[in-house]
């Protein structure tokens, strides 16, 4: 059976329990498998207690649900969810590269690149989608700083691409 | 009464005194109080040694002072300016994360995002307002490296976005 | 005599040797002089066991090789070549910066920021010619995360410009 992802609205964001995988659960969300590299790279590395990942893309098994510029092509609320979809891959290479997410001792920081109509300056919200799931996900330990990017194309016109990094038990 | 910023341009950049507050002092400049987060993630992060802030506005209590495309809206020299108040900002960020900001080793990294109309192709020396105020603060310990990034459209139009990383006396 | 720069395509980037700089030469490759920094900043710097480059252009002595938007004013193929020129420069930074290349433990990160025409979205490809270089010069310690960017508007109209981040032996 397909993968499937139902996004979660912010006022929906209320998740029970303590580990990661099993507050994400309280929201209806699995990570998805975590996606590979495109290319001559990896997606995730780990140096000394710092674990980050590369770009990832709203997408599952290669399929793009996120495409196109937001306030054009998709609304902000569309926006919201592929950056929440997008921080669920990030999520996922954590998982692939810690086994246990209960490792991760604190998402220090999210960079989100968004895919924007021209004239659209409302961004903070649209990546709120990833802050959010990270809170959710992570509780205190999911206060993250963060910056906002907008480019003008994006890779395969994807509406987002997010990139994590965390302070890890590298033990 | 409300925070004054009078930008210090750089032929006047020579600051006297050893502490970085005193240095800036010596330019006319106080520290702006540090502005909070907008949403679901925190204006700084300490990952062992690295002290990271978010993205940076050129804005004082919530108002914004630089805003619209440098080459169309602002000149270069108030895109300077703008880099001037949004470092300003990020070095506000490091003495609430440090106390005192002697605990600064050494400045090891400025990321700044430039709003710039189509066709401005001369970042460097706008980019300068951040670096030449990072090195005005903190001498050698102000030798950053740097990247300077261009964005199409940037949260609430602001002309500049900057990023600090600082290696710090963690003890 | 001038420092040339003969791109190696692709598919004969299949290098020999142990050293990176052996490995280099094998494909006709020699470090450029490391470029030094451009204003108030440097062109690298050491925290703890992480060294990491300013922005990195396609340039030689000052002279853009690459220069306009990939998609219009440059082919996908010229921009993989300006990738691989702007990684040499970087790589001739973390010589520059270690001495030996030797000390490199692992290139942890690449950053890539691309100046492409409206509407180019295969990026990806483009910025191999950054991944193959580190892949080719370093091997197995050469496999890094990576981020693609777009900027509308790149300093001095280059083509892309290059960060890398590897973790060292910092003794």
């Amino acid at each position: 059976m397909a993968f499937e992802f139902k996004p979660v609205p912010p006022d929906k964001l209320k998740p029970t329990g303590t580990h990661p995988l099993e507050r994400l659960a309280s929201l209806g969300l699995a990570l998805p498998k975590a996606p590979g590299a495109v290319a001559a790279y990896v997606p995730w590395a780990i140096t000394g207690n710092l674990l980050m990942t590369s770009g990832q893309l709203p997408w599952i098994d290669g399929q793009l649900f996120y495409k196109g510029k937001i306030g054009r092509d998709l609304t902000p609320e569309q926006g919201y969810e592929a950056c929440q979809l997008s921080t669920l891959n990030g999520i996922a290479q954590l998982a692939d590269a810690l086994g246990d997410l209960r490792r991760v001792r604190r998402v220090v920081r999210l960079e989100g690149t968004l895919n924007v109509a021209p004239g659209f300056t409302t961004h903070p919200p649209v990546l709120n989608g990833a802050s959010d799931l990270i809170f959710a996900a992570f509780g205190e330990a999911g206060r993250h700083t963060r910056m906002i990017y907008t480019n003008p194309e994006m890779p395969l016109d994807c509406a987002c691409l997010v990139v994590l990094y965390a302070e890890i038990d590298a033990s």
